[in-house]
């Protein structure tokens, strides 16, 4: 039977999400704990390929179990045999063509920053801290140009061999929690390789005063003429839609 | 001159604020990097002593430094010289008789839980997880009734030898954040030592059905009548007044 498990992971223990070799990962950790309670190999299919660093408040995967329904004890006894930098909150049977990357109909992403002269000790790994004055209002009119259907070449890891780079930005703006904290919302139908750390580090650069035209570094499709890559701790997966 | 340090820290990486023997304290790091920067031994005197993996949002010392006036690159010395864990976020000139214990008019905690059936692994060791349902309401009804002037005896921890156990609680409730956080806000002129967690304790046992008397155990002033200790990692010393 196929399974839907919706998880949360602090991305600050793992390399990330996919198997890797001699590396720490959460479909890794997933695996293995699957292993012990299905007594055979689970392959387990996620809904992203988040980096090393990268948080999941929300994280989704499918998998094929041996079993015709899911024993009572399966979610707790799962959790039990997790590290505890992962929890799964939910297991539910889904239709056999159910694919936690395919399905997806759309994803929010939330880019936290720490904008104080000073770090912020309990926040640590969790944000990321910038300690200039950032221009929140200029970020925020950047942020609205991504909104829409378009060529994101520009905002994709250097080198990605992705041919199809169009995507429709449903929602991208700041949000600002506090006097020291705020947060990019991002949501689109799916994401390129880095792009929510790609756009987000064009808006820090034009929060620090740098002059790029959003509209035109679409238009353009030039990873090199984009601002830098954000690093990856002030990332989360925040929700995935389906259906 | 006399200064007061403004700062926050992650608890979990310390054995408390007070120096130990053989033990990372928040005041032996305060110490270290206060000794660098002065090339003297200063002193450090905190606003309370936190235990091992209490958390502080803002924390209160005082020092005397070997200046006339603040250097301009003082606080951004100090910060660059503390382990990432604390951030000292002000450094002020205060009157010679300021002390950041006796001089504190009102102290405010929080006490963070997080009440689901599976762990928070982006709040690890930041909350406490309880998974077993609470009543909230109970816990809220019995808060109240700490407010007031009372002897808080049966919530210092046993073999503490304060003589004067009466203090004065003057906002102690529960807040729930979203629907599985909540957190315990208790303001007071002072605490006894592990009173917030032992007044947790008792509110969480309170939650959990236990039929406690909250007055009936201020007036019995007997620690064993009372309520379980809670662990520290849910607690935040929050806010300190002065003045």
């Amino acid at each position: 039977m196929r399974v839907r498990l919706t998880l949360s992971y602090d991305g600050s223990a793992f390399s990330g999400f996919q198997v890797q070799k001699n590396a720490n990962s959460v479909q890794g950790a997933l695996c293995r704990a699957l292993f012990t309670l299905c007594r055979e190999e689970i392959g387990v299919s996620g809904c992203s390929r988040t980096d090393a660093g990268v948080h999941a408040k929300t994280f989704v995967c499918h998998s094929d179990l041996p079993f015709d329904e899911i024993p009572k004890s399966f979610l707790k006894s799962l959790n039990a045999l997790l590290p505890d930098e992962i929890a799964v909150s939910d297991v539910s049977p889904v239709a056999d063509d159910f694919h936690a990357r395919y399905s997806a109909k759309e994803k929010a992403y939330r880019y936290y920053v720490w904008n104080a002269p000073f770090r912020a000790p309990l926040l640590s790994g969790r944000v990321l801290h910038e300690p200039r004055t950032l221009d929140l209002d200029a970020m925020n009119r950047a942020a609205e140009q991504f909104l829409g259907t378009h060529d994101f070449a520009a905002f994709q890891a250097a080198g990605s061999k992705v041919r199809d780079t169009v995507r429709t930005v449903t929602r991208c703006r700041i949000v600002r929690e506090n006097d020291s904290l705020f947060y990019l919302e991002i949501s689109a139908d799916g994401f390129l390789y880095r792009m929510v750390r790609n756009v987000m580090g064009t808006l820090l650069d034009i929060g620090r005063g740098d002059p790029y035209d959003v509209p035109n570094l679409l238009l353009e499709a030039d990873r090199t003429k984009a601002g830098r890559c954000a690093p990856p701790e002030g990332l989360y997966l925040w929700q995935v839609d389906y259906q």
